[in-house]
């Protein structure tokens, strides 16, 4: 594998997705080169086996593909620095795309330039939190630009395709737009909602279910990263903002005049909103059930709750747990494809679990 | 056990929280009466053996506790009824509990009533949702009004306990507000970022990840029912929705001006009140930490993965499967113990599990 992808690769910056990258790429045996202004990640990096210190270009042969993988604040100068000191097919992996390529529209070399956006990442970040699986699956938007050239583009499908993403091949302004409004303006909300709680007596915060908390999860991401992001993208965040404040006034006035035709239309809106999103890695919806399974709280009951699972002959799309510390016993969410709910259901039963859909 | 319960004990209303109530109560041999304006979910409710049908006072003993376990437009109806016809200690399980309180003002049996709230529920509703386990280590809010008898709250109270719920003592208001901010402001906030979803292209949402369906998960809740939710919390909820208003305008005015300094100032708001929610079942918020695993995507690998899990003596808090159906090969997030992450992938991955943190 690996025929199509110029090498060797040299990914600029050593954090978490570099640094994936850089492994997950030596497990096809790709030539890969690492660079960073810090030399600790660097060293990290390469011991981690992601690739070998770059020493510059008089060192060895052409660099084929740069990856820049920096944040988002300096993503554009180091695509304008590969594409100067470099004759390889240069991308990125940053948040945004139509903001570096405004700040490099003049460069010369900028057919040589395709971007990217793996959609993937995690709360941690630095090199030692990286691992090749991160890109498994995952969709790796690919936004050439009107003068991208044919060889850019298919080098850069071709790296996400080695690192075991799916492409999803996008405008950068496309890319942008679709980011604001499944990544950039659910953190935003998300953020809003959590804000409001820090002020709240802790006496009300021991009511909070499960609800609240999935719905400000994001919100504990790192802010110095998402300042870059959002301001990145500002213009189409405005957009979405706006349009939420449009709503938001829309849902304040129903609440004032307790008018439940307009808070129904706009709760209904919500629930189709839920629908429009696609099945995990881009597959198709199927319904899914669950089947809660209440678990004494110790490892080895766990084991034996999948093991029975296991035997049922059911594919487990997803699993919760919620348990009790101060009870000994947890409720085990497990969650299937509707079709199969009531075989697993009874299955368990008949092994003795008390269960219940 | 249920020696302090007033028995026996009239259940109105059948439906999710009412049907499991019974089955909660059965569980400690409490006498239990049903009552249901539908007719088959009341059959259903017996059925499952949730109580017996309530013929009328005429028909055993008085009443000693009525729960009120209806929709939130007829809980003061029902709270009104059950005042008015018994000498009962009554109490419900309603969302809101200012408004049927003004309703039930000027009600001369007043003080044998005493609020509570149960925060469990489902996305699936009506009698053959019902599990009496559903109340396990979940809060029950227990909101004794000013003018509520001991006798009813200690009633209310002991009903929690027999259902296996932990008590938060709240004033009718001070719990409306508590689930404003907890519960009612998050759903209406996961529904606007849902309703922005619904215009999007499909090639947009293909990148579509975890963070965004996490925030609007609750979004696709029964509107009929969270219309009646917000409309009986309207001035808690209105405050709410002001502040978030005003804040949105701030982030807006950021956003527009570029303004890093305020946008991390909300940002870091964001942060703050993700960690001023308390643990699961209120305990304290212990730091965890993720093992991420690659697991062969069939039943028997996840049954073996738990069993080595569990040889390793961590205690798993949370997990999370995702999987890709186009690649037989999932990912399995373990989350545990900060400080016991580290023994977890080691001792799997000297099981041979290919993991990381």
């Amino acid at each position: 594998m690996g025929d199509a992808l110029p090498q060797p690769v040299l990914i600029v910056g050593t954090g978490l997705l570099g640094t994936s990258l850089g492994l997950a790429l030596r497990r096809h045996d790709v030539e890969v080169l690492l660079v960073d202004r810090n030399p600790e990640n660097l060293r990290t990096a390469t011991g981690l086996g992601a690739g070998r210190a770059y020493d510059g270009p008089d060192s060895g042969p052409d660099v084929g593909l740069v990856v820049v993988a920096v944040p988002p604040d300096h993503v554009a100068e180091e695509i304008d620095r590969a594409l100067s000191t470099t004759d390889a097919v240069v991308t990125d992996v940053g948040s945004v795309k139509t903001a570096p390529l405004t700040a490099l529209a003049d460069h010369e070399g900028l057919a040589r330039y395709a971007g990217g956006h793996p959609m993937a990442g995690s709360e941690r970040s630095g090199p030692l939190a990286a691992t090749p699986t991160i890109f498994d699956g995952r969709p790796w938007a690919v936004t050439p630009h009107a003068t991208s050239s044919d060889a850019a583009t298919a080098a850069v499908e071709e790296l996400a395709r080695l690192a075991g993403a799916s492409i999803v091949r996008l405008s950068p302004g496309e890319h942008d737009a679709a980011v604001a409004r499944t990544s950039h303006l659910p953190h935003l909300l998300s953020v809003l909602v959590a804000g409001r709680l820090v002020d709240a007596p802790p006496e009300h915060l021991a009511l909070s279910g499960q609800g609240v908390r999935d719905v400000t999860r994001v919100a504990g991401g790192d802010p110095g990263l998402w300042q870059q992001i959002v301001t990145g993208n500002a213009d189409a965040v405005a957009g979405l903002l706006a349009q939420v404040r449009e709503q938001l006034d829309v849902l304040i006035d129903a609440v004032d005049r307790g008018d439940r035709g307009q808070l129904g239309a706009i709760l209904e809106l919500g629930v189709a909103g839920t629908r429009a999103i696609p099945g995990k890695h881009g597959g198709p919806t199927r319904p899914m059930a669950s089947v809660f399974v209440s678990v004494p709280d110790h490892p080895g009951e766990l084991a034996r709750l999948f093991a029975d699972a296991g035997a049922s002959d059911v594919n487990i799309e997803d699993v919760r747990i919620d348990h009790d510390p101060a009870r000994e016993t947890g409720l085990v969410e497990i969650v299937v494809d509707e079709t199969r709910a009531d075989h697993l259901h009874d299955s368990l039963g008949s092994r003795g679990w008390e269960t219940h859909r």
